[in-house]
């Protein structure tokens, strides 16, 4: 099997992670996760969300995490989400090198995650770009593999969208699996027309494992050559409403795979483990990861 | 992506789902399970195992639960795991049609679960063999891609074990991750060396999803044309002493998976759904399959 020989693994745990858990972390708790996650290899985390905290509490300390971590770590790269440009402002300001906006592309799933229409996004996007030319900025594109409402997405809507992003000079794009619905015939589909489409570019992952499919889709992106994804520490996020339910696919459970396979991680396995273990103790008892529910016998 | 166009799927949940569970679960329960599975469409399932009452109480109505399956579904297919030839002649007196027979493809492995040297294994089952011409003997091939004593286990070993099942007439081999190590690009390996061995057989799969790896080593598996595969509703089976940890693939989620890449299985994705739950009601409440506890949102 032809795979990359290095691939890089973005820790989105403190975001995506955490955003849905009702009760607050307090602020030393979540740094030292990112400590801890720093420590086990990572070198890209997407640390927090510059959103309003009436809309998600559990991120009002978004400018304390984002700082704390930014002056403690020089060769780490932290990214910060922001569903706006007042989000975007804030991250900047608290010295964040990066951020990710998320725009899905189907219709429906936009305006009931943001409550804006795709071309408004679009455009909140293009003056971010345009007011904060040294930001890097990502775009994320959610349900690119298909979308509660409105179902399968096809592939062109992704690709329009990627044009636009690129046209305005986005940075980086990452397609989402939102819901984790995507299988691996059909990555490997949309992977193909994306690679015809964007040769060069470095596109990321950002699958759920909703459906228990995280893994086997990730095989077929590394089959096409991908080698950029977004992961959550034991698996944390996804749904807040079906507490069994799978969310990311698991950092640690990710990096076993991808050293099992020969593709180097940078990560220590053992210690990405430790991160979702020290998660379990103190943050969510019943994490839906593998790794740090193994058995050894 | 080149899939085939059909795969077939054994269900061993009341086998190996439900062989490890403490709590003795009253035989008419067992037999409502089975209902619902061949009312959902499996054709094929292992229904029991005959061993010792004392090794495995939850075993001890193997001959209720066999007969009584067997009389009430004419065309489907059970299958009983056996440890030796008393327990095939106890299958064949119940009226079972197959019979699995495990043997590790490592010395260490073999001794601790059957107690006996692969060698003298093997010489049981040619015993099983000879005295049993009409009886269908699969043998499964226990820790194939990898053993917690021996660690890597390599293909030749595994290959020569199926010279030796084949050669005595053997009818069917089925290559084990027992505890759920391989990895897609290992098990691509694998297959492809089965595969030049023996072109012709119909090979089936057991994956245990212990490290959350089953279906993408299924994907890798159907890329290379294998379409046999064992799953046990809700993810039951593995190992009893980490509750967290998961067991076997999922059928439901095997089945969501196959029939979204376009691979017919037969069996109805809400019903099987439905048997995870019965389980789920009536026997653990705490699944690690992922489709009985998918968030709709």
């Amino acid at each position: 099997m032809l795979l990359p020989e290095k691939a890089k693994i973005i820790e989105v745990g403190p975001r995506d992670g955490f955003q849905n858990l009702e009760e607050f972390i307090p602020t030393d708790v979540k740094l030292e996760v990112v400590d801890r996650m720093v420590s086990a290899g990572f070198k890209k985390i997407q640390v927090t969300s510059f959103v309003h905290p009436k809309a998600i509490p559990q991120m009002k300390d978004a400018k304390e995490v984002a700082k704390a971590a930014v002056e403690k770590y020089k060769d780490v790269e932290f990214v910060a989400l922001v569903p706006n440009f007042h989000g975007a402002k804030a991250a900047y300001e608290a010295g964040i090198g990066e951020v990710s906006c998320v725009i899905s592309a189907s219709e429906a799933h936009n305006k009931a995650n943001i409550r804006r229409t795709v071309e408004e996004s679009l455009l909140e996007l293009e003056k971010i770009r345009s007011e904060f030319k040294t930001l890097k900025i990502k775009l994320d594109i959610a349900t690119a593999f298909g979308c509660p409402f409105d179902g399968k997405v096809p592939v062109e809507n992704v690709i329009a969208m990627m044009d636009r992003a690129y046209g305005m000079g986005i940075d980086g794009v990452c397609l989402c699996d939102t819901i984790g619905v995507a299988n691996p015939a059909q990555v490997d589909e949309v992977l193909k027309a994306v690679k015809a489409a964007y040769q060069d570019k470095e596109i990321g992952l950002h699958m759920h494992d909703t459906r228990g499919m995280a893994l086997a889709n990730i095989v077929v992106a590394l089959q096409n050559g991908f080698n950029l994804f977004e992961a959550a520490a034991g698996g944390l996020g996804g749904c807040p409403f079906a507490p069994g339910a799978a969310g990311n696919v698991a950092s640690e459970d990710l990096v076993n795979m991808l050293e099992e396979m020969g593709v180097s991680t940078g990560v220590d396995l053992e210690k990405a483990v430790g991160v979702a273990r020290l998660i379990k103790e103190k943050i969510k008892p019943e994490l839906t990861g593998h790794m740090v529910n193994v058995c050894n016998c």
